[in-house]
């Protein structure tokens, strides 16, 4: 049984804590903390069964019961606690993104190197039925050498402006998902990014200084040539796709919906939108990359996302953005510590 | 080049003439026959190139220059006209149903024992791409032995009731393309027949003693068992699918559309609804039936559907409408002439 | 918070131990009974924190602190328990079929009369997304009123023979579900039954007096033409399909597959299978209706499928087994205790 | 009625002449020009009733009955012929492109300018009843402003080596098609190209010059961002989809197959694949293609594409090129006379 303490209280925290409390046989939640811990909170966590609960995740770090942390706080925190907690022994598994600034990041690099413990980076669609599909197709050689591979990642609705503002910009924000998505189903990493992106869905994001439309092409370094689009909004829902084509065919996922459910009337023949939002569809992906999580240290087996995991969508976003400002291809080479 | 003429100029009887016009290379129309023949019919087979034009059929039958006819006249004129064609040594396509009465179907069958002449009755659907790639993968093996046969079978709108009331019932107006559906679906004959129908989209068609909304259960001669759904009316088009389940697996096929467009918008996501009607699902199929019967005549083989595949389904339609009135299973054997 | 018994540890009462653990909040299993329990099961027990274990489940009826008994024992004995866990004051979730018999069904009924206990009977499907989504749109007028009702149903392959014998025959023991699905999307009972069935899979099965394939037409108390179309063996998995075509449109849904990748080859486009058999297609459905029977109990509601809804699929059963024998079709009035 | 000469009867000119004589009422084949006429030709030419045969175009063009001509000769005449033909007032239906090279454009623009004759480019897949089905949903404002433009373009299998080393390259010979959709679908100009693109498919075709694969980025002047992306080689046939993301939602078409027939089987549920190659997909659009031609002269409408529509798509071929050889995106505006 693995003692998981819980560092950050907000929507994604308490999905990890229910994950682990009702689908995770092997971990226990052991504590939580955020310093805005509340008594709704705090009563939410009796209830999920939670001994120990607090405003100060060191309380967690320094307690020998707990064996591993999930570091669920905000992004500008990431990486400080991941090193911390790296240096106290515990094993992290981080949401994502480790950091928008890559010194950081490769201060966490340098914190494992000494260190036993486990690490893993929250890039949650690597576990989503269809996209683990896609990426078996791929791997097991089905579609021979991937040559071009499309994802489609929209969301329902932009965030608040507040957040756009401190987001890091859609790139390594929303696209990170994608440019870990992109070295998932590729099997290598990316050597050059281009960026054509827009402000379409609404003006107040531009004058935020970022974009909510956005083509990126990305040479992969086996050859493959990669394209994402994304969108602030689509009006039909979470838009969540992806394609790869290859020398001996091609494998293509589409979105879940509620139910198969069609109604053919005189006006069509209409199904259910895609799933609203990332809650709704990944769900199982967040409960499956933390059951990994567990069980590479009960086990000791490699986490599926390491470290380096956590590093280079952040320099893919750093590319894109050098991109879109210079607009010219740049070089991954370019986006060095 | 077959020399042809056609018995009937109503909507299919034009339905032949422009397939053999534009698209049956070795077919020629010779001669349209109408008893009806007005002027802008005359006016429209002038500018098809049909040098003749009667009200006669007979003139058609007299004529040596005609190697075969297309009899697309009313219905009770099918067998009558069938029987003169053979007697003139004409090869005959004869629209379905050949008859309502199997006795005058016989006098067909009788009039062909000692001629030469091809005959072929018009049962379009089964040229239609879709249920052609059923009976193949059924033919083939593909899905094993089969055992379910499934047909829907639902039009868009009912017929005028004045229609209704000489059609012959529901059974033998409509299903009677279904029966042979399922003859050419599983390979063999019906054995026994029973029937739920009702009255359920227009009392009206109840009045004039037909229903409009039947489900059909089939005993096929090599054990399968073949049910059939019937509407008069659906809502959002022309729905013609089928289902043939074995041993090894099952073939299905899903209705045709204008286009594959899917619109995607925050009321759902919403493809076009089925063709039409007949004319404009089957329009295809209407002309490699008629392709197939000059090839036949051309090359001397054998028509893919000869007077037997007349005289089922009206058996089977037959043996459908006792079962409606004594609410029974209805065995094939009880339908002789 | 309820607290649960559970009668019979086979698969169906771990599934329920399971779900009630791990997705029912309010709910807590304090007690499993099992005449067969062995070491293993009982370990387990203990890893899932249910705090009594026995042999005997009179001792779970006589508990005080147990507020419910989920009855997932073998079918004979589901009555005689249900009667008397609702003398012991317990509310009682049974698994389908509450018996066989229809006078130990009445004894059930008799039993509630001057009880408060909540009842629920064990059909699951009625909380599968799809089937759920289909029975909306028809509650909610989307398609009109019902004419035909269409159900396929068929099991990846058949029981054990030793099964098959004291199952009940097919009728009682597989369409069961699918008569309980058609009374839920018609929203009334049914008035007549006929069947068409063969023994096509297997003839081991025919040894035994049953059938594996059907057809089967049910007229329903509204006037809507019903037919199931069921296969103990669908080499391709568990197809579990349904339409309801109306007066204003169709509803209809498609299997559920792990994911909806699909790969394109020289070998055509390939699809996955539908999931494999019950226990897969089926766990969140089964969650779902523990959930609802615990909130019944909690809320004071009624449960969403009470005794009757036991009793009138049995009822139809029996109908289709006089219907085979008899070769006709059968009242559900001729059907009394 | 509008007499028509056809110059060139290799593949494409059969195919046009077979869609005149066959399917568009208005229009008779009068006279066919090939410098390659051989007496295999000739004699199909006889049986399609088409009157003169020749070998020298300027034949047809001195024919005072001919009123328009459709040049199906190789690329490099193209331009020079519909210069000729306009000056002896002949409606030019011409094939794409018009020439590789605008300054021969040009010609073709000023020759029109005093002129009264009709122009069309053969950019047939604006004729698909799918791509129609698109741009008529964007056009329309079912998606609202268009945001992002998808068009995938895969070959089932690349030229022969000896062609492409004449084709003027693939985004001249084959991506041409896909920048005329992109400004069919987004109703505007393309501002910005940029390419990456790769030899994947056949080193041969490097050693030739040419690229294989690509992913084409394109800003659109009304501000949409569109993507091509292209394979000379898709196993699983001809892959010709497009979708539209626009503010209030989103249209997208799938590919065509012979029939929807799927088999479900222990493998898996596979339906056929993609129509193999132009021929089988696009016989449809050829003949409305050339239908709206023949239209247009008869009623005196605009034709549905100009020569400017034959122009833009070479400005952006050649777009594409530079982008490729300097690796940076071009502007249109760099590409002028």
């Amino acid at each position: 049984m693995v003692n998981v303490g819980i560092i950050g209280a907000g929507r994604i925290g308490k999905v990890h804590v229910e994950s682990i409390c009702t689908k995770v046989a092997d971990g226990k939640v052991a504590a939580l903390a955020d310093p805005f811990m509340n008594e709704e909170t705090e009563a939410w966590a009796k209830e999920m069964g939670i001994a120990k609960v607090t405003k100060d995740y060191k309380e967690v770090l320094a307690d020998e019961n707990i064996d591993a942390v999930l570091i669920c706080s905000s992004t500008d925190t990431h990486s400080v606690i991941s090193v911390e907690a790296i240096k106290a022994g515990k094993h992290v598994f981080c949401e994502k993104p480790v950091d928008h600034d890559i010194e950081k990041i490769q201060q966490v690099i340098d914190a494992l190197k000494d260190s036993n413990v486990k690490y893993q980076v929250g890039f949650n669609r690597r576990f989503d039925h269809n996209f683990m599909a896609v990426q078996e197709a791929v791997a097991s050689g089905k579609i021979g050498t991937p040559q071009i591979i499309k994802i489609t990642s929209r969301d329902p609705e932009p965030p608040a402006l507040e957040y756009v503002k401190v987001s890091g910009g859609m790139f390594l924000d929303m696209t990170i998902h994608d440019f870990d998505m992109v070295r998932f189903l590729a099997g290598c990493n990316a050597e050059e990014i281009y960026v054509e992106a827009a402000v379409l869905v609404d003006p107040a994001i531009g004058e935020a200084g970022d974009v909510d439309t956005a083509v990126i092409t990305i040479k992969m370094e086996n050859g493959a040539i990669a394209v994402i689009d994304n969108s602030r909004k689509a009006v039909y829902g979470y838009d969540q796709r992806a394609e790869v084509f290859g020398s001996d065919g091609m494998v293509s996922v589409s979105n879940d919906a509620a139910s198969s459910a069609v109604i053919s009337s005189a006006a069509g023949v209409t199904g259910e939108k895609p799933l609203h939002f990332f809650l709704e569809r990944y769900m199982d992906a967040y409960a499956r990359e933390v059951g990994c999580f567990i069980d590479a240290i009960e086990n000791d087996k490699e986490t599926p996302l390491g470290i380096m995991d956590g590093l280079e969508p952040v320099r893919m976003g750093i590319a894109a953005g050098i991109s879109l400002k210079e607009h010219r291809p740049v070089k991954l080479s370019e986006v060095t510590v």
